[in-house]
């Protein structure tokens, strides 16, 4: 290996608090409406105190939520946008015009009491399919929203975000970049399809960067394909799942120039934090016990060992074996196999941390006691090299347990 | 719908005792040589008393087993057959030159044993993978075996072939063509990959219908489209996987020629019994409590029909949903939504049972709790008309339990 695998990258970067209002400029804030039956927080916004280039991924579902359409037809204009507003409890998709009208009114409620135009107030939701938003209740939360917006705010959104995860998600990351101290902070929420299709993958960063929306998009969309591209609960891809990213500029740094060394610095830094909030998402799956995170290298490019590497992470079979501690390297090579990548299999490695389990396609004796032992750890790491090239990729996926299926055949709609 | 939906076809045909050796000319055999350690039988040879065409389909696995990359070489001579052995135990994939040699070594002691060149012997094997076949214990059994040839050995054959599968899965179906009565029989194993990778999804038919290779090919490989590759169990497609089919002429009807009525029927009934051995398959997946179908209509064609069947009957959270006994269309749309196949999400319909769920993309209201008390029926079938064209596909799957994590986590290799 002469490059090293994406998620080594990171230990240039200096880990700050704030999440996504540690860049400067950010102020953010999560209440309760009463969406959730918990009482738990539900409703989060996030503000940027000047206006903000907006860059965002969605689904590729056909079924799309109202939010995704309207997000898509906002940021495809490329002018500036401020603030992001996320209700957790209805997910508003399969809601028919009723609910495009209702998503379109949430952004003028949140534009009016801030004072800027509607069209730069992105949405989001997550929750049950097939409900209508609680426009009543949303409507009376908003005030003491914007009441709570704090540049100190941004783990209170990151809880407020959450549906069936088990904890929040955040990160944050600082670089000097030509000399200006630059932030990227983020939020995540995932943990699969429960209570039925409380759904969805969200994630919205922040960063007091200052770049143009072209290339703000590519960034967040490589940084998308090296992270919540390569993670899987359980391979279902939401109605609702998106990645937003605003950068307000706020650091000084003068506009970053593509293909240059601070955009690469920049590009890596967003992958970072994607990458973080990814794993995170992983390991807070259904019912997961522990992270499966698994390396592809020697694959004819980078595009073909993620892809490999992802159906090697949703292999009911291999997540099954992560889970019982069996270090079943055949479900690991029938896995690759099938992953539509052509290669030869007389030349396939499979490692399992650092036990050595099949060379050249031939298993060869190992340690047995050892690699369960180590299969009982927590990340479980399996690395599979095809020797034809110089590509690589990492995907990130959890065990399969009694719990997940728990979880999701003993709820009720 | 103006045609029917591919499983409604076969009430035409007269089902018939015997599974592979139902038609003329055929005779079965099935022992035990040691290969399980239950005891159990686990050799099975089918023979054809004259010369048969042979036609074959096997997985797309990169990883392939020795008997697969054999098989594939004799049939693209295009040459006569005359036998099928199976052995049950030992994958013989990942095994390097030494398992090829193995395997061609089978393929000679049966060729000398019953007289005919070692070419006109197909090879199949299921089990573990990385262990070589046991050949002393093979040997020691073959004349055991061909002694126990038998025109009533079908379904003796149907038990040697199986791994951790429940019940044998046969079946035989009869038809008049152009007066004269022809046959097609079948044997199948399955049941998910387990006691890692005792894999495999093998399927071995019979006939005595008379025909050309590359008619026979194109029957089975429609044939394989409309059941095999409809079913899923847990998405994982197998290193051995294959479907061999051997038709020998002894109906006494003139060879069958491609387009006209009688090739039409000999594939229908091809087709019925692939279903059949299919269905019977997906019934008993691992940990298994019931039968799911997938309907899918109004797609733009038959091959994004079964796409998204497929897709729909692999989900996790939808075989979860089944086990559970929860009416989740949400689970069933989001997975529609994700196949990769376009379509307009406010057309979408989905029926459980005869409930309607979903119209014009919008959820209706229903009897709850009548809709539970269907789901915890077998088999449970939902259908998904997506309103945009003619196509139309089946897929079959399972439930997803408790068991199926206990029997994958608990394994030690």
């Amino acid at each position: 290996m002469t490059r090293p695998i994406p998620p080594d990258l990171g230990a240039q970067f200096k880990p700050v608090a704030g999440a996504v209002t540690a860049p400067r400029g950010f102020r953010a804030a999560g209440v309760a409406a009463g969406l959730k039956p918990s009482g738990a927080a539900d409703l989060a916004l996030i503000v940027s105190d000047s206006e903000a280039v907006g860059a965002g991924v969605f689904t590729t579902n056909q079924v799309k939520a109202a939010c995704v359409t309207y997000n898509q037809s906002i940021l495809a204009q490329g002018q500036p946008v401020r603030a992001i507003l996320c209700t957790a409890g209805q997910a508003n998709a399969c809601t028919g015009e009723e609910g495009e009208r209702n998503n379109a009114q949430l952004a003028r409620w949140v534009a009016e009491r801030l004072g800027i135009p509607a069209h730069q107030v992105l949405t989001a939701s997550t929750g049950v399919i097939g409900q209508q938003l609680e426009m009543a209740k949303i409507k009376a939360a908003l005030p003491h929203l914007i009441d709570s917006l704090s540049p100190a705010g941004g783990e209170s959104a990151a809880r407020a975000i959450l549906t069936t995860d088990l904890v929040p998600k955040s990160t944050a990351l600082e670089a000097n970049i030509d000399g200006y101290t630059v932030r990227v902070g983020g939020i995540a929420k995932g943990s699969g399809m429960i209570y039925p299709n409380l759904a969805t993958m969200l994630a919205f960063l922040t960063s007091d960067a200052a770049v143009d929306p072209p290339l703000w998009q590519q960034i967040l969309k490589e940084a998308v394909d090296l992270s919540f591209n390569q993670i899987t609960v359980d391979g279902d891809t939401s109605t609702n799942d998106m990645v937003l990213a605003l950068a307000n500029g706020q650091s000084g740094i003068p506009t970053v120039q593509a293909g240059t060394k601070a955009a690469q610095t920049l590009a890596e830094m967003v992958a970072q934090v994607c990458i973080h909030l990814a794993k995170a998402i992983a390991r807070d799956g259904e019912g997961a016990t522990k992270l499966l995170e698994i390396r592809v290298q020697g694959a004819p490019d980078d595009r073909s060992a993620r892809q490999i590497a992802r159906v090697i992470a949703n292999s009911p079979l291999v997540k099954a074996a992560a889970f019982g501690g069996d270090p079943n390297w055949g479900r690991v090579a029938a896995a690759a196999g099938r992953a539509g990548i052509p290669f030869d299999s007389r030349l396939l490695e499979i490692r399992l941390g650092d036990f050595l389990l099949l060379e050249k396609g031939i298993p060869l004796p190992f340690d047995r006691q050892a690699a369960c032992k180590y299969l009982k750890g927590d990340p479980v790491v399996f690395t599979v090299d095809l020797h034809q090239g110089p590509g690589q990729g990492v995907a990130w996926g959890c065990d399969l347990s009694y719990d997940y299926v728990r979880i999701n055949a003993e709820y009720t709609t």
